[in-house]
């Protein structure tokens, strides 16, 4: 188990190791330091030592500004044809603004090495999960206050990072899951169940999943599986076997031209009641077209593209629901870590890498050679005792 | 009030005067036809004496063909220049299979005349308004099942009709609104209970209404304000008098070039938690831009145009539903009726004709000059004692 040690430094260090985005462009803009100020914990908030931080498409995206109307091509390493620029512009993002230096990572696994005012002293060495969306307390669906960990707010690719308290999921030691492995969990296996949760994932459901092979597509085919659905994942045949073993019952070629006529090929001519799609792109009107009446498309992510041709009519004579997963519901987090202890989830590591080779690590993450998640790994704490 | 009598005939007659569609295709499809034999109820049907009979854009829709997914445009008389032959096609509608000739009509407000085996013969006489969707009482949410009258099923262009006694929902002698003006209730009302019911709209939305001075979309201003949503009708100019009449707090040109823009003035800068869409067409991306944080967008027609282009981003980054309506869910009918006795939703009638001058009456249903609903009166049966 590769878990790091039991004890965090007595004396958190004045300054930590970690990357800093300095600006939106190529892989040229993340700048491994070793002299960041260590970030000090506010009032309800807490210090956490990194021992883990997963690879996402949600930070390549950031960095590239894809999150801004103006791209329309898929996720690439520099952005595609945009010409994006190097200056402090807005992101044209959902909520809040990125401002450089920001160190990016919204996948943190590790322990509480501090907390501020108002949290319990107790805490202190707490191995925790933390959940990536920071809401205001108030907000009662988070949607309107939300940030995310290494967008808004400064995140896991480091040795040291802050968060609100609550944000800080208890993981008990006991559990003989590593951490580079619960470093997958929070932004991949937290958008599967949110994406499941919000689309009403049940039981019976015949549930189409796009991407299965990613960091999302592996969770999803493995929490539908857990709750008594059958799976229909699409992947390229490289990772058959592999999208095999986190349980989908049907496989089809990603590459297919015909997406329709390859999934009604492997389900026998039935129809599926739930498409969990984190792909998009040209296949977006055969997924459509896959559906049963009365059945649901939910996605996080548009990886072959986001701009899509919807023909209203499928929507509504098919009486279709469509659903957008971004901020977590409430139950989101909590139920995962339930389905996580009850061994319904296991998450799937491809590698690990050192934080300092985090260009690399990144290209080999848009290759898509991987299977599961690539997680980063903080230097240890030279101060530590 | 423009009630038929009280009674119905002793003895139907064995023909009847109604309405042909005898192909895809223009106007010229619809026949009057005096000599059409009379149906007879079946095991659990009843037999309604047509009272009045509503114009509806599906209606069209079914005899243009728009519903097959070649056609790309709007709504026209002659179904644009797709060149839709006369030939009996496939509808490639959502269900079942359209033969001809048929009576159309979906909206149909009478009197039963006659019961079939296993309905009790009380219930001769009684007024009634009809759900016009068809569904096997087995199929748990009617999806699978369904048919609709006029479509699938003969329907409400003739002196008399026959559907399942369930479907005829009984409407009080007492209630004094008459039977032109509960014939628009089916459709456009049943739709727009069924649109608000999927989206769960509810008091403090600010919603969006598009179409506002159409069918559904008048009942659509008017549900809403009854349960105490904020409403901001898109319309033409020349029937703003009209829209605010029923309950419209904010009034939008349709025409306008910026609709975004347009809405955001009108409501101060706030963006809406609901759109309730019967229009799409090129509005549709303002739409959604239009919606906050966790809104819905709800669809039941696309009469500007059924072809859509959408940023996938904009579904999973605003955390947006979007719900498609057609067949009403169960609890949608009952609650329409509940808020007609409340007082909650006074139908509008625009003008009533004659059933033999159905052509005339779509022609003007299509010139949009109307506001509310056209309705069709068939003759009175010659027979009645």
């Amino acid at each position: 188990m590769a878990a790091i040690p039991r004890t965090v430094p007595r004396t958190v260090p004045e300054t930590m190791a970690g990357v800093h985005l300095t600006g939106q462009g190529g892989l040229d803009k993340l700048v491994y330091r070793e002299d960041i100020p260590t970030p000090k914990p506010g009032p309800g908030e807490v210090l956490v030592q990194v021992a883990a931080a997963g690879v996402n498409n949600t930070d390549i995206n950031t960095r590239i500004g894809w999150y801004s109307p103006d791209v329309k091509s898929g996720t690439t390493a520099e952005g595609g044809s945009e010409g994006l620029g190097d200056s402090e512009k807005d992101t044209g993002s959902w909520t809040g603004r990125l401002v450089f230096p920001r160190i990016q990572g919204a996948d943190c696994v590790g322990r509480i090495a501090a907390v501020g005012p108002g949290v319990d002293p107790a805490r202190i060495g707490e191995r925790t999960v933390c959940e990536p969306y920071i809401v205001d307390p108030d907000d009662e669906t988070g949607l309107e206050s939300a940030g995310f960990l290494g967008s808004e707010y400064d995140g896991a690719f480091a040795q040291f990072m802050v968060l609100p308290a609550r944000n800080a999921h208890r993981v008990s030691d006991d559990l003989d899951i590593p951490d580079p492995a619960l470093a997958t969990l929070p932004c991949s296996g937290g958008t599967a169940m949110n994406m499941l949760v919000m689309a009403g994932a049940k039981a019976g459901d015949l549930a189409l999943v796009t991407g299965a092979s990613g960091g999302v597509g592996t969770f999803l085919v493995q929490i539908l599986k857990h709750i008594g659905a059958e799976v229909v994942a699409v992947a390229s045949p490289s990772k058959f076997d592999a999208v095999k073993a986190v349980g989908a019952d049907h496989l089809v070629d990603r590459t297919t031209p015909d997406l329709e006529a390859a999934v009604l090929e492997a389900t026998g001519g039935r129809r599926v009641s739930l498409v969990a799609d984190v792909v998009g792109g040209a296949q977006f009107p055969a997924m459509l077209a896959l559906l049963r009446q009365g059945g649901r498309y939910v996605t996080a992510g548009a990886i072959a593209g986001p701009e899509v041709t919807l023909d209203l009519r499928t929507l509504y004579l098919k009486s279709l629901s469509f659903f957008g997963s971004t901020v977590y519901r409430r139950e989101t987090f909590p139920k995962l870590m339930r389905f996580l202890e009850e061994g319904g989830i296991k998450p799937v590591v491809d590698s690990t890498a050192p934080l300092a080779e985090i260009r690399d690590a990144q290209t080999r993450f848009l290759a898509k050679t991987h299977v599961g998640s690539l997680v980063l790994i903080p230097p240890p704490v030279g101060a530590a005792d």
